[in-house]
């Protein structure tokens, strides 16, 4: 049975419901994220050029209304606090002469509506009274006639509207690895982000910082990405600290007028914490992971960045990997959705996400996938306007024969490689497909049946014609493209890739594809970390894992060797020395601190521990556990009810569950062996499947490893 | 022959062209405007309370980019001033390390390119140098991969860019006319607007300043519709200086710990000349325009303001009503297409402008008629992309008859006046086929003539379906509406005074509804100036000129004799005392400076002196004078060539001409007399036509009024 996204209504249709406890502050949702994005994509620098994001940066809704309506059961003292200038109406009436900190409502049923008006930051508010307080019930409009759902987050401080978010920090510091009149080099040890702190300068002149993710990019000086010359003048001794930047190591240059005492940082982050993890018996492989989980660390922030060093801008692309990757590790739903708010900004769609044509569907996919990992519902009603006017864009813009392809103005991407990205490339057809599978879903879930059975009917279309128009029996694979009816000749890895991943090929097809493309050297190369993630997934789900694991060990410990403190954004083994941090045509363009780099933590929890979800929240969920050729492998990967554990090796597999219906898949030479109760059905020739069905219990099944 | 609006494409096909002399600042076109409209509209205060608008408001795109090509004959030195963060790029490439008061551009063919963000008010630049400067010629796109020609406007100082556009100000006194202990009663002799100041204020407690444009409206303090308590607590004089706010009187009332030497203001206004004048043998139809002159003086500022005291709102029929009234006396465009920018903010198109049904076709007409009056293209292609988005959410919103009616969100207004709002009210189809001819005349401007097709064509089938739907022989006369497919019994001066203003009726039904609709006493009356406006031209239109300006003199002479400086907002003759003031349910609710009520400048210029353009810009224009039962008038019409002027009585005409081609019009009982070489027509009894074409030159004729 194939199984498409909406099979999971079957399960779930519950109303996500939000007690609140604690006033909080609310606001219009999706604009927390506008304006933080507008802050954080216009921080970019070139050689100390601003450079925001060359795409439509929206801002705010700067008024707007909110309102609810209580019943007070006794006059009830209410305090308001408000990010902005407001009114306030209660039944319709104009209160004026009030005392925010002390309004008495009367009892009895009313009306709440505040007019609120932020055009610097956004409109916020937090009411705390006895019955009347601001949580996610509350309705919020910008005026258009349309009321939703406000949002709210973790801002309970009346002092502190959201609009003062902040990351935190801790000082760091450096070695000083090389020291001449007026010029030193520093060593924070590892890839870091953080503000630098010039301790007590004085006099008068220039003191000029290099950032390097290399020495050799530090020392560069002009060709160094990113740099900054800090004026000093003056007579008495102050510190300075500058804008946070990414850096392992800064050459500072001063003039000969110009003194200071030392130079530190701030290291700036999201507090997040790893609820994932993975061991095994491979040192390689431990190093690879805690490499990876690190770059994943530095790499998530306001939102998914694609790098630290260079854009520092949310990519559809990028980010919908990073959605994931933070599934397998910190489970920190907020990122996510901070990112697909920020990406999506405001209405009309006027070009796709980042003008990417490909990352208009990642986008979409990515509400998916966090809705299938967390069951928050709640988020998918939010968001669904916008993904339906997204959908329509994209429609839009389909050819005569419901293919996308790119039109001017767009930006095809689909990877950095030499291939054709004009007409209608087969890879665009299957994300349009998916993207519709997830509208459809979401559809479903926001009360809007019709554009669910619209989505659902086109999808299943556009997967009819994908084979229809670009399977080859000649060539056993789906070949790359068609351009003005004649199909291209070339195949790719791309699109037969996701056609095992969205289950969108039939057995035999899964089979062709896996001789033909995945597993024949003269296909084109993947080399990029972007594309592998793909890659190697596939490669997982053809049950070829034993060779994803030699390929990661092969390329990631490529970077280790390299040096590499965090994963880079391309890395070719057949390039030398400098030739490494080259890209964009500048000596140091590429980035060596990229989220899509640290896939690992997404492969090994997903395809070595096994851990995914079946339906949205983990309400039911699969482990098939994999030794991939290691002696023992040992993890944890996160749910919303708490974290699976695992522990196997070649004859013990103890899972500790969570709540929801878990179902454990092994392969065993023997009958498994579990306690008394436990339920073992074979499923086939040397295949089990175990029923671990009570919560925060640790299993302990004895099997045997077939040779 | 019906004079469509598409005719005039006949005589005008010009592009418009802005040789750039000075550097000017340049920015998005529209985005001043809507700057703008977020700080004006949200200055509403109603008791102490911000009110900003109940509809969406739009914030400028914070991130654009500016570009153009030049050819610089030899190395260039150009100075960048910016309103915002920008980098800057010449043939692609970016430029680091520059000064901006000295950047050298080599010689060549160059391509700038400016990525500005400014989020706090908006982007802005001017470039200054020899061959390179800013100008209407540039392109700026807000990265959604469209392009526009900027916009510019008269800031040329490099230290002031457009964000700092403010209204101008001079001193005003007042007297005292009550003086208590701790209170006193200003009275500025006649209705303005300014900020207070208080002199010298010391002590510790309030002062409060209650504002009225009635004595008794200061006086109600409570119920004074805006007032400001301004809190002292110093032992050392001081001055302080309140927000503007419009008054006649001011209750000064003062806590008794708090002294101040006395109380005056700061009159601020848009500098504006009357290009246009009247005057005529009686002296209070002489008082009705110079008062009225003064309400459209003091209601045009930074837009077309519906009246300074309570909501100093856009709203789009009353201002559709300012720019006619403005081409007879200020002849000032820019603030024509600042409102009209302001009202429209940006896409998506989410709700009609202010919300209401009609205003969304007042907007669209009064595109049309500044491009009639001024002749500006260049306008009209700038706003010509919102202007289809705009009529295309009329269109997506009209019924299975193709008509428009009030849906859920909307609000139909028509007039203040107790009749049907609800079906398919025959008024609003009327704009809505007078907005669909406006916006194909603009498509063809515009250079989308498909589009232009579309609106003809169903502005055509629209009006044939009026009178098909709505025309009841029976009533010899347009019927009100249809609800549920049931026609209402009654008859409205609505839709039948815009089927004659707009040539929708044949000469037959016009006569008919002048018999059965406009001299018909028992048909409800229109008891608001704003309906008025058109009723008036509509009276003229059929001939009724004398009646007409007895109207005025029965209704505008009613209101300057309960001693108005200003004209209301609306005014029964049949209330009495105070019932005048009050207004939505408060006692001086009423805006008594409203700019509705100014609509005799237009009237006397129109259908006294006659004067309008038969086509864009005054290319060709028709006088039509007429003594209406007055022994002289005398007057001039502002054009965009200077004014025309006009002096006639019952034996004379005199006529100063402006270039462009000219049309007298008169009735005269014999053959008129002119000067050699003048070709006179006689097209009629009594009727001739005496063609002007020398420019600034003085005509007279000698002719004798028919009886």
């Amino acid at each position: 049975m194939k199984t498409t996204l909406l099979s999971f209504l079957i399960f779930f249709s519950f109303l996500s419901a939000f007690p609140q406890e604690k006033a909080v502050w609310i606001w219009y949702p999706g604009d927390f994220e506008v304006w933080l994005q507008r802050e954080v994509g216009g921080r970019r620098q070139e050689r100390g050029q601003p450079y925001p994001p060359f795409w439509r940066i929206d801002s705010p809704y700067g008024l707007v209304s909110f309102q609810n309506t209580f019943e007070v059961p006794e006059p009830e003292t209410i305090k308001i606090y408000a990010d902005g200038r407001y009114s306030l109406r209660i039944d319709g009436n104009l209160i004026s002469d009030f005392d925010p900190m002390k309004l008495i409502v009367p009892s009895g049923k009313h009306q709440l509506l505040l007019l609120v008006e932020n055009y610097k930051t956004f409109p916020s508010i937090l009411i705390e009274g006895k019955t009347i307080r601001t949580g996610k019930q509350w309705l919020v409009t910008n005026q258009n006639k349309t009321y939703f759902s406000v949002d709210a987050g973790d801002f309970y401080d009346p002092m502190k509207p959201p609009a003062t978010f902040s990351l935190e920090y801790t000082p760091i510091t450096a070695k000083i690895i090389q020291k001449q009149t007026n010029k030193m080099l520093l060593d924070f040890g590892k890839e870091t982000f953080g503000k630098v702190i010039v301790r007590n300068a004085n006099g008068t002149g220039k003191i000029r910082l290099y950032y390097g993710e290399t020495q050799q990019e530090a020392l560069a000086q002009a060709e160094a990405e990113t740099y900054d010359y800090i004026d000093i003048n003056r007579n008495k001794p102050a510190s300075d600290t500058t804008a946070a930047r990414a850096f392992r190591y800064i050459y500072a240059v001063n003039d000969a007028g110009v003194s200071y005492d030392d130079l530190s940082a701030l290291y700036e982050y999201l507090p997040l914490t790893n609820k994932g993890g993975f061991s095994c018996s491979d040192t390689l492989l431990n190093r690879i992971y805690d490499v990876s989980l690190y770059t994943l660390l530095l790499t998530t922030r306001e939102f998914h960045l694609d790098g630290i060093k260079r854009d520092r801008w949310t990519w559809g692309g990028d980010a919908y990997q990073s959605y994931l990757m933070n599934f397998y590790t910190f489970f920190d739903e907020g990122v996510n959705t901070r990112t697909l708010w920020a990406l999506r900004g405001h209405d009309p769609v006027e070009t796709h996400i980042n003008t990417i044509l490909d990352y208009s569907f990642y986008w979409m996919m990515g509400i998916y996938d966090n809705y299938l990992y967390t069951g928050d519902t709640a988020f998918v009603k939010q968001i669904y306007p916008r993904m339906k006017t997204m959908m329509e864009f994209c429609l839009g813009r389909a050819n005569k024969n419901g293919f996308v392809e790119g039109l001017p103005g767009d930006w095809v991407f689909i990877d950095w490689a030499p291939i054709e990205k004009s007409g209608e490339v087969s890879f665009q057809q299957l994300l349009l497909a998916r993207s519709l599978e997830a509208t459809a879903l979401s559809a479903q879930l926001a009360g809007d049946p019709d554009y669910a059975t619209k989505c659902r009917d086109l999808s299943e279309n556009i997967r009819k014609k994908i084979v229809e128009t670009f399977w080859s029996d000649q060539k056993n694979a789906l070949v790359h493209s068609r351009k003005e009816g004649v199909l291209s000749e070339t195949v790719t890895r791309y699109a037969n890739m996701f056609a095992i991943l969205f289950d969108y090929a039939d057995p035999e097809m899964k089979k062709k594809i896996r001789d033909h493309v995945i597993l024949n050297d003269s296909i084109l190369k993947i080399t990029t970390p972007y594309m592998k993630f793909y890659e190697l997934a596939s490669l997982c789900e053809i049950g070829e894992k034993e060779k994803a694991i030699k390929f990661v060990k092969d390329y990631w410990g490529g970077m280790l060797n390299l040096g590499a403190t965090t994963i880079w954004e391309a890395y070719d083994p057949d390039q030398k020395g400098d030739e490494h941090y080259a890209m964009y045509g500048r000596p140091f363009g590429k980035s060596l601190c990229h989220a899509w780099g640290a896939n690992p933590v997404y492969l090994f929890g997903k395809y070595l521990l096994g851990i995914k979800p079946t339906s949205p929240g983990y309400a039911t969920y699969i482990i098939e556990p994999s030794l991939a050729g290691l002696e023992w492998i040992k993890g944890k990967v996160p749910t919303p009810n708490g974290s699976i554990e695992l522990y196997m090796n070649q004859s013990e597999i103890r899972v500790k569950t969570v709540s929801g219906k878990g179902t454990l898949r092994i392969k065993s030479d023997k009958e498994p062996k579990a306690e008394n109760g436990v339920t073992i059905t074979r499923t086939g020739d040397k295949l089990y499947e175990i029923i671990l069905s009570i919560p925060d219990k640790e299993y302990t099944i004895r099997y045997r490893l077939p040779e």
